[in-house]
Order: structure tokens, then C-alpha cells, then sequence
């Protein structure tokens, strides 16, 4: 088991990597004797793990919380679901949420716990390869509106994160691939030995050696965590991690939430701004093959849907990161090394929006 | 005019109290200097005052949004009126919230701020007593639940408020005594001097006289900023601003919300809280009587409705302060001095709560 600490001051964390963790929960116990505990997780992973779960925390008497699964019921009406459930068993500010689940139910759960009786205590334990790469890391919260993405959160660390590799094993091919995407992303904007080392053995991590998953688990919880124990609510540097994210959610909003995973997204928006990185003289052409290479051999897509560039600006216009329409994009200097808050020149912007197939190719 | 400042590290922010301000941002115009800018009120404060805020504001075209009056909205629901008006106009993370009304307006925009994108800045315009001396310092913002009031919620600071008196004016007299609850509290839990100036002044500030009514929300706010500023979060000494408040919750759910005004609920629940204070021989039974005759005096009740003690223990034991189901009390020691976390043994509870017009009498 490998652990490693999210250094944020008093509200630090510990992230323990191993296999065979849900089934013990002597790590966090000290966290949750003498409260009230209860589990939240949805109605996909529930028949997995959640019995599992439940017996290993015997002990404490835990409650469980079951909601629906999916993106589109990340809201505020099922997070009301949450607060309702606790409110009916009297939960008082000293108890424990425990969020089993993909990054839907962490984002859900943890602000459920930002926000009941003014913020109680949480734990993670992700069952994607997505949520424990990315958002079991940094404590982004939060929910959806009608009008946009993650549009209503808070920030709101928890009190530790439990990531159990064992959980990976009943992941759709799919999702696992879409978890590759960020794996791939910290390679690019942090740490180019990272990425060489993903190259090599992209065919173990889609073949689900344990080893080679734990030790990118790893290295991109430290990844995460360093650039977020520099910028905690995301004033400067923190923007990094949204390296093709701009391109990523407009992709995902003009296909309607779930039609593209956001690992997809995010693969073909990393591609995208490679090839606006490349057109600015920012990154070498060989670099941005090598990261479309990447992408490909991971399994994930390297061209945007057929969308015109006009909607392509509309959407972007409207990423949090914009300020009053002006689009802030994350580029590329070189494999490993990313800046943030860049405006692109419309004409280069145009090229990669209508470049198609054609992306990264220069 | 008078300012204050609430110390609290980089949160830390300024009070103005004063008269005439709603018609004069120049204190408040470096904080809205090229950023989106939307005044948050509700249909009855909009036709007495939004103009003249709005027109105050016309250098940085201000949006308003109008949301309907009354403790019943304050929801979710309600607080989604508020991210949908400003997602329709693509308001960024740098945008700032204003709140022009009482404490449920205060409350909603100051949670709509916490959770906006995961935090926008607000600047509190408080227009009723309660909220001047009360809920514009501290950051407790929050939604109720059905099964519990403020059960949904965030600590977050506003970047400034600003006071003015002359809103006062237009206030219901029934409202401006529910407000002199909350000022007489800060005298009895921690300042018997400003205890004994309001009692020789309680007929000039049931009269509105305006240097009287500035005083009283100066102590009050500096009392409060000096408790919230030693214990921002609550985890200590911050829970003797609830003097009163454990019995006065259970009378306003019991009564439901409106019947009795929080500040009402709250007079009768200070002298309940003196009469416990002085049946555990903690309180001289000439403070409490003091108390008693002070609460009287400005015209709040001090008899709480004919509840039975039974539904008494059941509603506080859902108070935020409980711990599984164990009711913890502020009490007090003296005219000036609280003490918190303190459990009263059942038999002289009991008293407290059958004793009705005689509380307080011993």
C-alpha cells in the first residue's frame, strides 16, 4: 500500500493506494468512532460493494444513502436526497459521510458534506480510475444546473481518501480508458518522465496490471496534490490541471452530458490544444504527434465531434475559466511544462477548431 | 459614520454603520470596479429601496433579481433563482453579489455567493435590525430544510457591509423589537455595561432615535465580531451567541415559521435560559428578573406558548448543538457573562419548561 498526504495546511489529507481496502477499514476507524456514519453511493455500485463496505464498517453501525446513477443526476434535488436522509436520523455536525462511487458521487457527497449544518466531516473512497486520479484529489465539489457544468459547488477537502484497485476490476473498458485521459493529462503538464513511462506501458494499464495502475494512481495523486497544495482554490497555477478541459466541456455540453465521456472529451480537448499550442510556436510538432499517439494508443478519441467553430466559441465562452467571454486556455511549452491563462489569436484558434482529422498533424 | 472590522486572517472585512449610505457606494465602488455586478433583494424591500440602490450603482450597470419575501422561501428552490439569473448572463468568478434586504435575503445570497462556481464575493446591505446586528457579521449563510431551519449551508464571509439606519424606518415595529432581542443577547452574554445602557435607553430605541439605534448596532456588531473572530467555525466560545436560541428554535418550529418572529422566539427563549441559569444556581434571581423586566420592556414576550415540555426535548434535541440527541445549553453566570456546552440535569429542565408565566419569578 502506498500513501501519500495533500499538505493543505489544517486541512490536510491522507490518500492510501492499495488493493483489498474496502474490505478493512482499520485506516480510517480512529475517524469515525463514536459517529454516525453513513454511506453514500448509487444504484450501479451498490450491488458491487456496498454490502462489502457495510460489514467492514459493522462496527460502527453505519446508515447507507442509495442514489440514482448517472451525470444527469447530479443536482441539487439529489443532493437535497442526501441532506434528507441525515436529517431523518438526526445527524449531527460530528458525523461521517463516506462517498462510494465515481466522481458523480464524490462531487455529490463531498459538498453534501460542505454544506450540512455548515460542513461535516467525509471520506472518499472512488471506484473509477477517473475519481481517483482526479477528483478524489483537490476537493472540487459540487454540483450541475440546467445551464451548465459544476456550475454550484464549494471547495471542501475530506478527511481522507481510500483508493482500492480492486474496484477497478468490474470498470467498464470504457471508463477505464476515459480515467487514462487524465492519467495522461499530468504526464503533459507536469512531468515529462511521467508521460515516457506511460508510453511504455500503456498496454499494461489497459490490461489492468495492478502494479502499473497503483504506481499511476500514484504518481498522479502526487501530481495533483503538489499543484494544489500551491494554489488551493485555484487563484493561479491550479488552472493547469484543466489542460483540454476549455475544448473537453463544450465538447460534452453540445453532445449532451453522457453521449461523450469527460475523459473523451478531456483526450480530444488535450489533442486540440497540442495542436493550438503547436500553431502558436509554443510546442514543438513532434511533441504534439507524440501526445496524439498517446491518446490514440490509450484508446481515446484524437478528433473533436463535427462541431462548427462558431458553437465551439459559444461554449467556451462559458467554462468557468473565461473571464466576461474572453477564453483562457491551458497550453503546452513542451511535454511536462504547461501555461495557464493564455488568449489565443482568433485566426490560429479558427485553424484548430476546423483543423478535424487533420489535428496535430502539422 | 462608524466602522468596524471583523479580523478573520484574508477574510477578514469592514462594517460601515451609518445613515444615508444605500444612496452613496463610494465606500463599496473599488470592489465593483469592472466586474458583473447583480443587487439580490425581495419583492417587499425592492419598491422602498432597489431604485435607489440601483441608481446608486449605475456606474457599474447593476442586474437585480427580485425573489419572493418570506422565511417559507428560503430554499434551495429559492437560492437556484439566484445561480440561474446570473448563469443566464454568464457571470464569471470575478462577478459580486448584493445583498439588500433582511436575514433570509442575507442568508440566500450569501449562500448563492459560497456556492456560485464554488465562491463569488457579496456585500451585505442589511435592512432590518436582526440582520444588521445579527447574521451581516459571522458568514453563516444557509437554506432551511422541511425537517430543520438553517440546516443547509456554508460559513462565508461577505467582502464589506454597509448599514444604514434609515432603512430602519421603514421596518414594522413588531420587527424592530424582534431585533432588540438579538441586542439585548450581546449585553447578557457578554457586556453588562451595554446591558445597562440599554436598559436606560430601550424607550429612545423603541423610538427609533437614530444615535441611539447607531450605538446599539456598533456594540452589537463589535461583540459579535470579537466571538466570531476567536471561533469563526463554531467549535468553542462562538456558541454563546445562541443564548436563547436552543428554546427559541423549538418555539418557532413548534409554532411554525412566522407565527412567532425569530427575535421573539429568541426573548423567550433568554428568559428561559436565565430562569434555567438560575434554577442550576448558576444566575443571582435578580439578573434574571432583570432580564425578564428588560425583555418586557421592549416589548417582546417573555412567556413561551403553552408547549408542552415532551415536544420541547424533541425539537431541541434536533438542534444543531446537540450531539446525539444530548442537549447542550447556554446559560448564564451573570448579566455579562455565558457559559456554553453546559447539560442541565432533567428535573430542574423540566421546571423550566412547565413554569410558564411564572419563569424567571423565583
Amino acid at each position: 500500500m502506498k500513501t501519500l498526504n495533500v499538505a493543505l495546511d489544517d486541512r490536510s489529507y491522507p490518500i492510501h493506494i492499495g488493493q483489498g481496502m474496502l474490505a478493512d477499514v482499520s485506516l480510517i476507524g480512529s475517524m469515525l468512532s463514536g459517529r454516525q456514519v453513513c454511506v453514500v453511493t448509487n444504484e450501479t455500485i451498490a450491488p458491487l460493494y456496498l454490502e462489502q463496505v457495510m460489514q467492514s464498517l459493522a462496527a460502527f453501525s453505519p446508515d447507507a444513502i442509495i442514489l440514482p446513477d448517472g451525470e444527469e443526476f447530479k443536482t441539487l434535488d439529489t443532493v437535497s436526497q442526501i441532506y434528507d436522509g441525515m436529517l431523518a436520523k438526526n445527524y449531527s455536525r460530528s458525523c461521517v459521510l463516506i462517498a462510494l462511487g465515481g466522481g458523480v458521487i464524490g462531487d455529490m457527497v463531498g459538498f453534501a458534506a460542505a454544506t450540512y449544518q455548515r460542513g461535516v466531516r467525509f471520506i472518499q473512497l472512488p471506484t473509477t480510475l477517473l475519481s481517483q486520479v482526479d477528483s478524489s484529489v483537490g476537493g472540487k465539489t459540487g454540483v450541475n444546473r440546467p445551464s451548465g457544468k459544476n456550475m454550484v459547488g464549494a471547495f471542501y477537502q475530506p478527511q481522507a481518501v481510500l483508493i482500492d484497485v480492486q474496484t477497478l476490476d468490474t470498470l467498464p473498458d470504457r471508463e477505464l480508458k476515459a480515467g487514462l485521459a487524465e492519467v495522461i493529462k499530468y504526464g503533459l503538464i507536469i512531468n515529462r518522465d511521467f508521460h515516457d513511462w506511460i508510453s511504455a506501458n500503456i498496454d499494461a494499464l489497459l490490461a489492468r496490471d495492478r502494479a502499473a495502475l497503483i504506481h499511476a494512481i500514484h504518481v498522479s495523486c502526487e501530481e495533483k496534490a503538489r499543484v494544489v497544495a500551491a494554489d488551493e482554490r485555484e487563484g493561479g497555477v491550479r488552472a493547469i490541471l484543466n489542460l483540454g478541459h476549455t475544448f473537453g466541456h463544450a465538447i460534452e455540453t453540445a453532445m449532451g452530458y453522457g453521449a461523450w465521456l469527460h475523459g473523451e472529451a478531456v483526450a480530444a480537448g488535450m489533442v486540440m490544444a497540442a495542436d493550438l499550442s503547436c500553431r502558436m510556436g509554443m510546442l514543438k510538432a513532434a511533441d504534439a504527434r507524440a501526445i496524439k499517439h498517446l491518446v490514440a494508443a490509450a484508446g481515446l478519441p484524437v478528433v473533436p465531434p463535427g462541431l462548427d467553430a462558431e458553437t465551439f466559441l459559444r461554449l467556451m465562452a462559458k467554462d468557468k475559466k473565461s473571464e466576461q467571454g474572453r477564453i483562457k486556455f491551458i497550453l503546452l511549452n513542451a511535454i511536462g511544462g504547461a501555461q495557464y491563462n493564455v488568449t489565443a489569436p482568433a485566426a490560429l484558434l479558427q485553424e484548430t477548431l476546423t483543423a478535424g482529422a487533420g489535428l496535430a498533424e502539422a
